[in-house]
């Protein structure tokens, strides 16, 4: 089993709700290469309901569009060098701008899939499109723009 | 003291993670009038923290925007028609695109006050701007279409 990019970022910035290995209660998001694209897979539980109890709530769709992204830029930078996280100095991410467009109703009881690809990738910034899925159906699209933090 | 717009919406639709009454583990996130503005005010559990301690994660503040953006959007249609939430046939909305820029990293432990202002409202579509301050400091700016449900 590959190390989930999340699982390579320093302590320090180990401690996301969203995808932190030392955030107790948090989602765990962990993000994966799928060839060129990166990918994700979450099932939420039954209290991250949106208004209507079958469908997933409209801020959980962005977190793991938002945790996803960080963690996918992080790894398309680290290819931009030639090397995989885990070699050399670690490049952290945090988001700039997320935009997400819900096409239609998120299902619960379900597995979703997050998908990013690179769009463009220049100096500390990057830029993704994502998708989220569940089975066949893309229920939200997202466009972010991820910055390397300098320390 | 007034009631929520989150907390007119029909029972069928009361059960989100971020703002619904008839979710137990939620944020039940609350927005009010404050003039021609919606307000609503939020303070994090430590469990929402960002990658670094902190700071809040991102996916908390993209939810904070999109349950206060839908209900506003129910409060600004209300009033166009010259009503008040409560009155008449309730109008439910959704999310049809949510962008959030992330100024400065949001901290922890401090109330969150989340505005929102009305840019257009045509048709079934409300689109506003909006700001999630920390005392005297904007952290983060969002743009929202809300679309109301047929139903």
């Amino acid at each position: 089993m590959p190390i989930a990019f999340q699982d390579f970022y320093p302590d320090r910035f180990s401690h996301c709700y969203g995808c932190g290995k030392s955030n107790p209660q948090g989602h765990h998001l962990k993000s994966y290469w799928d060839g060129e694209e990166t990918i994700a897979r979450f099932t939420p539980g039954p209290q991250f309901s949106g208004g209507v109890p079958n469908h997933v709530y409209g801020g959980l769709i962005a977190s793991l569009f938002d945790c996803h992204g960080n963690g996918s830029a992080a790894g398309f930078a680290h290819r931009a060098q030639d090397r995989e996280m885990g070699q050399g100095e670690p490049m952290r991410f945090v988001t700039a701008s997320l935009k997400v467009d819900f096409l239609r109703p998120t299902p619960m009881g379900v597995e979703l899939v997050v998908r990013a690809k690179l769009l463009t990738l220049e100096g500390r910034k990057v830029r993704m499109g994502m998708t989220l899925s569940a089975g066949a159906v893309t229920c939200a699209t997202s466009e972010m723009l991820a910055i390397q933090l300098k320390d």
